[in-house]
Order: C-alpha cells, then sequence, then structure tokens
C-alpha cells in the first residue's frame, strides 16, 4: 500500500501559519513525522493563497526538499506552479491530478512526460463528475487509455474514482469499489488512489466512515491512498487490512507495528 | 446484517459459573443486554459441560424462553441435546450447525425439517477444512445444493465459510471473501455467516483484525455475524460498513447510532 501524506496542505491552518511566516522547521518536521510513520510521498498543496499559490507553493517545496530526502506530490491545479514546483523537484515525483476535461489534460500531459512523473487521473471530465457506475468508468478507462497511447507508463497510473459524500449519494460507495474492481480487472499494471475522507462529508465520526471505508477499498484493490499518517486508528486498520489480504507474509508487519505500539488496544 | 449474539456460551467464565449456580437472572440479563443493542439471534452454547451438556444447555434455553422473548440459536453438536433445547423453543429457530460431514448431516438435516430451522452449514467434510479456494468452495456448493434438495428453504440456510487463522494460513482472509462472493453470486437467496473471530486467532489487538476483517467480508456480500455485540467498536464498524454499502436510506440508522452514543469518538 503506498501512502501520500495529506498534512502538507495550506488549507489546515498551522501549515498556512507556517507558510506565511516561513517557518521552514514546522514543515520539514511534518514532512519527517508523515515518513517517520509510513508516507512513501508528501502531498504538498498551497491552493489556499490563490494569486500567490505558486510563490508558497515554491516555497513549500524547497523548504521541504533542502532538508527532507522524500518524493513530492504536487498538488496543485495551476499548470505554472507545477511546472515550477517539478523544476525543483526533478523526476520521480507524483502529479496530482490530471483529469479527462477538456483544458486540464493537454495542459498537464506535457508536464508528466517532461519529469516522467507518477499522476493522479480523476475520472473527471466535461466538469461533472457521474454519480452512476457505467458513465464513471467510461470516463476512468478512457482516461486510462488516452494516458497510455500518449505514452504514460501504465505503473506510472494512479486513477482516482472521485469518491463524493455517502449522505448525499448513498450508492457512491459500492460505485468505487466496483470501480477499483473493473479499473484494476482491465488494466492490472495501473493502480488506483483515493483520498477517501469526502466520504464521510456531512457526517458525525468522520474517522470511523473514513477507515472503514479504506478497508473496503483495499479488499476492492485499492493500492493507494491520499491520507494523514499520523491517524492512528486509520494506521492500525490499513496494517490490518494489508494481513488480512494476505498482503503480509508470516503477519511481520502486523506484529511489528504492534510491537511500536502502533495498533492501539 | 443479522446479529447473532455469542456471549451465553458456557466456554465464558461467567456464564460458565452462572449456568452451574442455576443464576437464571444473570443469564437472561446477558441475553437482554445483547437484544437491546441490536442482536436478532442469541447463540445458547453448553459445550464445555461434556456429558453434562444436554442437561445444561436445557436449563439455558428454559431460563431464556421464560423471560426473554427471543429466537435462540441452538449451538451444540450433539443431536439429542439439540432436540431437547428445540423442543422447548418451537419452530423458527436457528442451529448452529450442520456440515457435509457423513455422520452429521444425516443426524442434523431431520431436526431442520421437523422444526423448521434456520441452520449454519459449515463448509466441512470427511474431517478435514480444506485451504484452497476450489476444494472449500465445491464443500460448499455440493453442502447448499444437498440442503435445498432435501427440502431445506434456501432462505434458511446460513453457509459459513470456515475462516482460520490468518497467522496459520495468509490466504485465509482472501479465500473466505472469495467464497462469500461466489455462494451468493450462485445461490442468491441463501445467506452467508461467519464467526470471524478465529482470524486473529494468535495475534495481538484481536478485535482490531476482527472488525476489519468484518468490514470486508460485508462488502463481500456477508449478512449475517455471530458476535459479540457489546463490543462497541465491532458494532460501530458494523454499523458503519452498513451505511458505506448504500444498506442505510439517508443514512438514517447511522446518525441514530450517533445520537445514542454507539458510535465512539
Amino acid at each position: 500500500m503506498l501512502i501520500v501524506g495529506e498534512r502538507i496542505n495550506t488549507s489546515r491552518r498551522p501549515i498556512a501559519e507556517a507558510t506565511e511566516k516561513r517557518d521552514a522547521a514546522f514543515i520539514c518536521q511534518e514532512a519527517r513525522a508523515q515518513l517517520e510513520v509510513g508516507a512513501s510521498f508528501l502531498d504538498v498543496n498551497a491552493g489556499t493563497f490563490g494569486e500567490k499559490e505558486t510563490e508558497n507553493l515554491i516555497w513549500l517545496v524547497k523548504s521541504i526538499r533542502s532538508k527532507v530526502d522524500s518524493p513530492l506530490c504536487i498538488d496543485s491545479s495551476d499548470p505554472e506552479a507545477i511546472h515550477a514546483a517539478l523544476e525543483i523537484c526533478g523526476k520521480g515525483m507524483m502529479l496530482n491530478s490530471i483529469s479527462a476535461e477538456k483544458e486540464k489534460y493537454p495542459a498537464i500531459l506535457p508536464l508528466i512526460k517532461e519529469f516522467g512523473c507518477k499522476v493522479v487521473a480523476l475520472c473527471l471530465a466535461g466538469g461533472e463528475i457521474p454519480t452512476e457506475l457505467s458513465s464513471k468508468l467510461k470516463i476512468g478507462l478512457d482516461l486510462v487509455e488516452a494516458l497510455l497511447s500518449d505514452g504514460v507508463k501504465a505503473e506510472n497510473i494512479y486513477v482516482d474514482p472521485l469518491i463524493m459524500a455517502i449522505g448525499v449519494d448513498q450508492q457512491t460507495g459500492r460505485v468505487a469499489l466496483a470501480m477499483i474492481k473493473e479499473l484494476k480487472t482491465k488494466y492490472p499494471d495501473i493502480h488506483t488512489i483515493s483520498g477517501l475522507s469526502n466520504i464521510s462529508f456531512g457526517l458525525p465520526v468522520r474517522k470511523l466512515l473514513n477507515r472503514t471505508f479504506l478497508t473496503m477499498a483495499m479488499a476492492a484493490g485499492l493500492d493507494a491512498v491520499i491520507m494523514d499518517p499520523l491517524d492512528k486508528e486509520m494506521m492500525a486498520t490499513l496494517t490490518a487490512a494489508n494481513t488480512l489480504l494476505g498482503l503480509d507474509y508470516c503477519c511481520g508487519e502486523y506484529i511489528t507495528a504492534f510491537r511500536n505500539n502502533r495498533l492501539g488496544r
């Protein structure tokens, strides 16, 4: 399971404040904390700064890369901001995100190719997110096909089924699970990824819903997740799910997590 | 999701002691506590009493039925004990269990038919539990076919895929999930049931593994579970999973559980 740590996002107040104050030590601490508990990529998002996004994204990326040796996931919808960030980072990063939208696809594709990025591919086209499985799956499959035929390697594609709020659409969970299964069946070499937390929007005890859905999605074949790796219960659930799916030889990771006091009671 | 409460089992010391002391009030309290939080059937097991099983099972069943109006799940491998218990209870009970074993099947079948029971059907034949999907599935499918052709109604059959310890067989979870899916695809009108807790045998933080596997099994189609309904985290997970699978109209049950302080933090 590939974990993309989501904490370095200026929509979180401590990150916005540290970014404004140019407190690189705090940002690096957030980076290291996520890596220590298992993140493989660190998402970096300065979208809340609007016109000053590029400037702040660059500062964040430079601050992290100068002290912490970790691949980043550049999370922006602004091709200029992304380009500037990738120029600092070089190859092997992840880009969040591309979609099938007419303006977005051609603007983002050259960046993926120039920098050999992994990319989060959102099942979104024409500005709408369909709720029905058949329409949503078609967008996903078409997007994968387009990326492959445009020369993006299968193993660099991370399709996000774009889960909506279960409080609004009670079938969104089932549709996402079916999408994950279908995409992995049709294209075994691509990956699927999800931010998951949308699913609990508007409901109480959100983390319970998020980790319960993570379990279901992993059983359906999800192999990457954008999450807060410092959420101990979520990480314990992820470790348990990995073991239960037969992906943990002799339950070694599970027992190690227990010894490191990472499984809770 | 049908919940069979598992607490009235003499392998639990408080139940064994209450049974020895003929403390019917304690037993009825255990019964009511399970029903209050959502159990639909109460498993009753006096197997630890050996030769005195029948006598103690009868006392337990009489004690519960005299004060508590709940269907019971008679959990015994002794046909005489089962017959005596069902004579007290009458129709509409559950019987735990039948299997494809040569001695067991013909001994148990007449009881199911005489008392119109629901029955837990264990995927077990010839004294062995196969670990491979194909062999295990064949036992399950053959057993369902036998029960149907012997006149047991599909809706009364609850197939248990017999999950083993993940610490011993790391594929047991995947095999069980595949079994649940296959059985429900081939026979949409039957049910699947599991005790789940075997899966965590020998590992630490067992409840984390149990509730994580419950989530996966529900996503695969499990529609009945033998569990301790007083395990709050397990019940919260079950409620969340039900909502995430689109089985909770407008998330009403989830919100009610939250208001009743049943979801934790």
